[in-house]
């Protein structure tokens, strides 16, 4: 029954989103005894001007 | 003066938010001993392909 | 089928907890057209030191 | 470079949590083409007694 | 290694981000002890209808 | 009037955690027009057996 929230880049693909959200589900299951089915898993798509590493936006690093 | 963040699917009308919002900060004043001068309701609006549950996106199932 | 998370001080009792869970979700089926079958409150209880408002940590405060 | 944040009921062990940790940063490689490096996942256990499915906590729930 | 999250009106330039980002990471390094590299600053930026104080909407707010 | 959340590795001085929510309280004010009256800013505390950086827990890190 938990929630999982994922904070990413945006730009996944329906596909990806797809397989991801599978996979961490399953793993729930599998590791932390987590029933499935009101098991949220939830994806918040951030832009790359408004997350920083190290102090310097997505949008101004080379390796981001 | 807590903070309350809401994750729920994009489509609420202005209507329904202005209600919502007025709702649950009645809610923690009269239940949570809380002053609401400086509590805060957020509203997080998720598309429905990046939000599952049961490891299966909303865009796919029926009942979401 | 909406995630709803409240951050607040720590300190309510079992009996608060619980009126404020169901208010909420009330709330939210009410005025967010959502089921409440999947519905989660999550209290996330927060200590006076660990919360500041406008650059004061709530030990700090006199009206906190 | 993602993060990824866990709310789940506490009591899972050290094992299961070395195992769930492991399987969620695989399944974002494999399918959200993160970069490992800086990929966080935190862990936030949540006691019963803060959470509530259907508005009723799951100290009071037969099922949670 | 932290991750801070900054939930916040939408609508600050990109220089504006830059130097908040920035200041963030020099406050976590200078007074938590953090190391910058895998230091995460994540802008949430929230509309005015999805953001209430004292259960008003931000858009409805002449002081927001 | 934004919410500032850090989640960081417990075990700040009552001191540290003073000093970091005022600076990035001010950060806030000088870099994204923030008033400071109801600016939060929370510290979430995570114990080293709940964060995993490149999949591998806090607890088993030596470089953590």
């Amino acid at each position: 029954m938990p929630v999982v929230t994922v904070q990413l880049w945006e730009g996944r693909t329906l596909e990806q989103k797809r397989a991801l959200v599978k996979a961490i589900t399953e793993a729930m299951v599998e590791h932390a005894d987590a029933k499935p089915d009101c098991l949220h898993v939830i994806l918040q798509e951030i832009p790359r001007e408004n997350w920083a590493r190290a102090g310097v936006l997505g949008v101004d690093r080379k390796d981001a």
